[in-house]
Formats: C-alpha cells, structure tokens, sequence
C-alpha cells in the first residue's frame, strides 16, 4: 500500500492542530484501514521554524513548492481569505492535486469556480472543516441523510456570536461587555465583523444549502443581520415570555426557491437550539424521511478542526487507494444536477414576531397600536406592559401571531412615526418550526 | 454502471419503510451518484401480496430463494431476533452476499462470529439502522470521528423509555401510566420488556463500543437497570434539585478496562440530554480531539429507520461499483487491531448520588443517616427534608458528592436496616460529566 503524501499551506491555528492531529493519530488511523497518510511538507510565510515533533518536514515560505511537488497527493489549504487561498486551490487542482480546505469564505464566494474545476481534473474537494468545526456534518448530510430531501436547515454556526449572546443571555451583559470578553478569552477576532454581524454564520449556510438542495452556491443572496445593535432588556423579556436568543442560519426548502437568511431569533426554550450555549455549534436538519437530526460540538479549535481536516484527508486518501476518485459527489449531488434555485425575498417572510415599543406614558397607546397592527393584518399573541422605567418613555413588549416581514415592516414605520412613540420599535423574529 | 440488487428479508414496519424510501427516493439516489439500487425480492412468511408501488418485485414466503439467488447482491435482514435471523445472515454472508441490519440484539450477542465471517469472505455488513434509527451515528464514529480516541459514551437509546420518562416528568404520570399511553400511541410494543429493563440500549451501547473502542462485543458483563420501578416522588424532587431523569447508556474509555452500564440517571437540566424528550435519542461522544460531540434524532419509525437502512445499501453500492470493498472496517478498526477489554465492575464506579431514605419523623434521624453516610466516605452536597408525608413515616433526599457505588451501598445496607427507616432507601445516580 503507498503512502498518502499531504502539503500543508498555512500553518496558523488549524495548520499546527491539523499537523498535530496527524502525528498523535498516526498509529490509530492506521488501525483504523485510513492507510499510510504522511505530511510531506508545510508552507507558511511567516513559520521560521516547525515543532520538533515534526522533525523531517520540509518547511517552504513557498506555497508553490508544494503546489509543484508532483510527490504531493492532497493540498491542504488552511490559509483563510479569499486571494491567495484561490490561487493556490485553484492551482492545485490544475496540478492534479486533491484539496482539503476549511475556508468557507472562499467555498461560498468562490464554491462553483472550484467544483467545476474539481470536476473535470476528476480530484477531490474536502471541506468538512467548514461548517461546524469537527462535528460530521458535510458528511453526515453527503452520505447519512443521502435518502432525504432536505426541507431545512436551521443552525448556530458561528461559536463567536453564540458566547456573546450566552454571556448576554446568562449575566446581562452588553454587547460591548460580551464581545470584550469574548476577546479576551480569544474566541473573537481583534476584528470581530464577520462574525458578529452573522457574514461568517451566511458563508457556511451557502456551503450547507449548496449541498442539501443541490443548488449553486450564491452569497449575494442571503438576507444577513448581525448581533452587535441586540440589547439585554429585550433578552430578558424574550426570557420572560420564553425565549432565548439565538444568531440563527435559516433555511426552508420550497422547491423552485428557498429561504436563506441569518439574523437573531428568539427560540423558544424546549427547543434543542436553546440549549446550545458557550461556543458551541449546532445545526439542525430537517428530512422528508428521517424527520428532525441535530449535530452538536466545538465549531471551532484547533484540535477540533484539525480533527475534520483529518477526517477528510482519510476519506479522499481511501479513494486514492482504491482509485475510485469521487465515490460520493463532492457537493452530494453530482455536478449535472446542481441547479439555480431562487432565493425567496425577506418581504414574503412569514413568522412570529417580537416587538419592543417605546411609548409616551399616556393612555390610549396600546390601542393606537394594536389598532395599526391589526389594520395590517397583525394578530397580537401576549402582551407585556409595565411601569415607566423613565419619566418619558415606557416599553411595551410583545409577540405577534404569524405575520409577513412586509406588513411588519409597514405597520412599524407607521407606528415609529406617531407623536406616542419615543423611539424606534425593537424587532426580533421568531422561530416557528416544531422540535418536539 | 450494473444494477445493484438487494433482496429484503422481513416486511414489518421497517422493511416496508425501507421499501418505500427506495422507491420514492430512487430518482434523488441516482442524482446524488447512488447508482442504481433496485429491489428485487422480498421474503415475509406473514405477507399476501405486496403494495402496488412494488410491482414487478418477487415476493417469497421462503428467505432461501433471496440467499440462493445469485443475482442478489445486498441481502437487508429486517426480521429481528437472534435465532433465524442469525442463520439467515451467516448464510447470506457464506453466499458472498453483503449484508445490511437494524438488528441490535443479534449484533450485540453474536457480532463477532458474523464479523468474522464477514471479513473472511470479504463481504460488508452495515447496521447504521441499529443504533439511533435514522440518525447517522455509525458513520460519524466509523468516519467523522475516524481521527479521535473515544473517550465516552453516553447516550438516550431507547425511545419508548424516554418517551415514558418524559411523560412521567411532565405530566406527573405514574410509570405504569406512562407505559398505558407509550403502547396506545404504539410507541412501546406489548411486551415492553426489552425497552423499559434497558437491555435494548445495553444492545445498541455494545455496539457503540465496540467500534468506538475497537473492542469485542460482549453483552455479558454489561450493568442493565431498567425504569419500571421509578417513583413519580423521585422525579420531582430530583426537578427540584436541578436534574431531570432519563435512562442512560453510559460507558467511560480507561484503556485497559471500560465502564458499560445502562441505568436511570439524573442529568443536570442545562446538559444537552436532559433537552432529548418524547422518542427522541442522542449520543454524545467525547473524543480526544473533537471534544463532545453530540448527535439527535428520530430513534426508531418506519421511515427514518428506512433512511439508515438506505444510507447503508447506497454505501455498499459504490463500494460494489468500485470493486473496493471493505473500504472503511465495518468496525471502525481493522479486524486484527480488535482486542478484549476488561469492564470494570460496577462496585468501582465513583459519581454522586440522588438518595432518598424513608423514615419515621422523629428527632437525631438525620444525624444518624449523616454518620452512617460519614462513616462510609460519603459527603452530603444538599438535603431536602420536608414536613410527613404520612403519620409514619417521612422523606429525607439528598444528594452526595461523587461517591463510590460499593461504599454507597454499605451504607445503605446499614441504614436500611435501622428501626428508624420505614423502607429501603432509593438510589439514582448522578450525572457529572461536564458537557459545555
């Protein structure tokens, strides 16, 4: 049996963890039929010097050196971005190389350049590491779930957001307060913006449709809202009226078009979701035949993602060996099946809401909008109205029937342009779909 | 590309689920590169005739007209038991069939006779369906997690027991009440033994362990306590303290020696598994390097078991078409690196306690139950010591801090034996394992 040979482009957090991974597993992966996978070399600008663990490792400030090393059977790219990283998969596989990546930023940009490419060099694309760090999902929903039509996918896919909106949830915090902390612990950037305002959480929701759908990946379209304007008195009277507050991935399949969409939701508290705090992922899916799956772990890590990594340079060197290149379709469903699907505007949006008012104290003002609501078609569910917390302005929170985006929208314009209302109303969707 | 053709012994409710996710899954199968899996016969010695969308599809009474017919290439046992469902695999398997299960208990007592058999003659048996219904839990241990020492198990396995228990904990139900509404609903079958004594998840945790540890099965030696004697009382104080009750599969890895044992368990309410209600299952793993993984879904149902079966028959198929067979152990581990391992004895396990002791309402009873815990090593964490309950007797519930199961023991053995208790003490284990 040959040997397996990797190169490795970048040797940052997940490059040290995948290289790691790959010696402390060596003898397992063994045992374990993955056959003989050797890492041949590691390119990285600015690495003076590897672990000594990995003592015989040629280290190149050169990423060419390994995309031209013929020895070189998978490129493991771990670099991030969207230049470079393009450069050097796209170069790979002109090479003939195999390619391992956890840069869902370039597969939801850059997904259909690569694939296609992929599919006339017959080699493979792994990026289990994408999406949820080093929790099977990529390959539960290519291979698991293959007897599904995949009606949904709602998911917490950015570890970042979820432990500032758990320390937010849990101690009242700000968001400025959460994030600080989130930055001191070292789970958020120095600059956080992909992931609070929910870009990073939409980059793997394209990944994730892509392959549930069996559609083209396309960005441009997915409706994205981020946490960073959230405030703890709407956290805590979601909590009153049972909620928890979530930066969810949604996505409904309706056939010719689909949802996508990322924003806060408030998720009511039985539901598995609300129980997924701290940096944890977790993604639920929703087939016609087996019905609700949800996959829980770390997102994120070094170990963790190192662990996907590995797992894909297993399953693509299993092929290697047999020579059966592309035994399961890169994206699930084989290249010619893969289809332009529209994605549904936010106006159509129909689901429960939340609202905050900020009202004058003076009589009359529940009605006046509850009566604006109810001219738009808006059915009021529960009502929470309390003493003024200042002398000019008290809240007046509530959650809605299901009702559409667009008369929401109408209605709230209307409502924020009244002499009664003293600021403007607070909006948080719902999450509607059954759990058990 | 050749049909590949699967004959399907044992129409009851998951053989017909599996036929109908063939058949309105096929055109999505071949969409996502399955090839062409067709069903050629079905063998039911209780069935007349067959649906009309499985027309043109044989239908035997006799099982040996599949295992004979050389044209079949995929034999999918879904008669249950242990004796001819055993005799119908090991010949399919000497015909150099492959072979797909859902048969937990047949596996987990005679597994390594029909593995054996298996990888000599070079046949697949897949059994995806066995543990977690639809949920693709083998695949994830066998691939996903392919880079990880499995470091424990512990999962809710059986769907008609938590089904019972989160009724009981809801509803305030008694267990037989539960157990009344689980068989109306169809949810537990009229012999309920199997489900409600946790043999049925002591089968599936074999199973789990086996490939999660690269160990022999082995049922003997597992610890199995059922629900049916649980107190709706205990439940409720246990709310009380915190926990909510469910019947656990639980098994730590310690390399030499493995802890297996299947029993009513409290669970802090903000661990992931106290959320799994109804018949619903998960499993979390712990992996060395993925950290906790956990994984949800429909444990059993005609179609999302369907699914699994599915999942496995389209996994052979590719390794047919590509002449691979065997490309990842059915096991997890290849066949020579499967050892015996040593499970430790129950009296070993050290992890807090739930304790509740009945006793006469008299002065010095707590102290004297403190001294005797004291006496044996066991530290009280909290006590709740309400008003009588009746003239003779009252409750005093604790729970201790992590503890060992032989000295715990002892000392309910004395205290059992005071003239101060009215009854023997209840003991449920508590469950520590951090899961954030």
């Amino acid at each position: 049996m040959r040997d397996v040979k990797i190169g490795l482009i970048g040797f940052g957090t997940v490059g040290r963890g995948t290289a790691r991974v790959l010696y402390e597993q060596a003898d397992r992966l063994k045992r374990r039929g993955g056959g003989h996978v050797l890492l041949k070399a590691v390119a990285d600008i600015n690495v003076e010097s590897l672990p000594s663990h990995l003592e015989g490792i040629t280290l190149t400030r050169d990423a060419n050196d390994i995309l031209d090393d013929p020895a070189i059977d998978i490129v493991v790219e771990l670099i991030g971005g969207t230049t470079l990283a393009r450069t050097y998969i796209l170069k790979a596989i002109e090479n003939g190389k195999h390619v391992v990546t956890a840069n869902k930023a370039l597969l939801s940009q850059h997904g259909t350049e690569i694939f296609v490419l992929a599919a006339e060099k017959n080699v493979e694309i792994g990026f289990e590491a994408s999406v949820g760090g080093g929790i099977p999902i990529i390959k539960s929903l290519k291979e698991g779930l293959v007897a599904n039509r995949i009606d949904s996918i709602i998911g917490i896919l950015n570890g970042t957001a979820n432990y500032i909106l758990s320390k937010m949830s849990d101690y009242g915090l700000l968001f400025s307060e959460a994030l600080q902390e989130a930055q001191d612990k070292g789970y958020a950037e120095a600059d956080p913006g992909y992931d609070i305002e929910g870009i990073d959480t939409a980059h793997k929701l394209v990944i994730l449709m892509s392959m549930a759908y069996g559609m083209k990946m396309d960005l441009a379209d997915v409706t994205c809202e981020g946490i960073s304007r959230l405030e703890p008195i709407d956290i805590d009277y979601a909590k009153e009226m049972g909620y928890r507050l979530k930066l969810l991935a949604i996505s409904h399949n309706y056939g010719d078009h689909v949802e996508a969409r990322v924003h806060p939701t408030l998720v009511p508290k039985e539901h598995m979701l609300a129980s997924i705090n701290g940096t944890y992922n977790g993604v639920c899916f929703s087939g016609d035949m087996v019905g609700n799956i949800l996959l829980y772990g770390h997102g994120a890590g070094m170990m963790a993602t190192g662990s996907a990594v590995v797992a894909d340079i297993i399953d693509i060197s299993r092929n290697i060996m047999s020579g059966f290149i592309n035994r399961v379709p890169s994206l699930s469903y084989l290249p010619e099946y893969i289809k332009d699907r529209q994605i549904s505007p936010m106006a159509n949006l129909r689901c429960p809401f939340y609202i905050r008012f900020s009202t004058l104290d003076k009589t009359k003002v529940l009605s006046r909008i509850a009566g604006i609501l109810g001219d738009n078609g808006i059915s009021i569910e529960s009502v929470i109205q309390k003493g003024s917390e200042t002398e000019d302005s008290v809240p007046i929170v509530m959650s809605t029937y299901e009702a559409s985006e667009e008369s929401v929208n109408k209605a709230l314009a209307e409502i924020d342009s009244l002499d009664i209302t003293t600021d403007k109303a607070v909006k948080i969707r719902i999450l509607v779909e059954k759990h058990e």
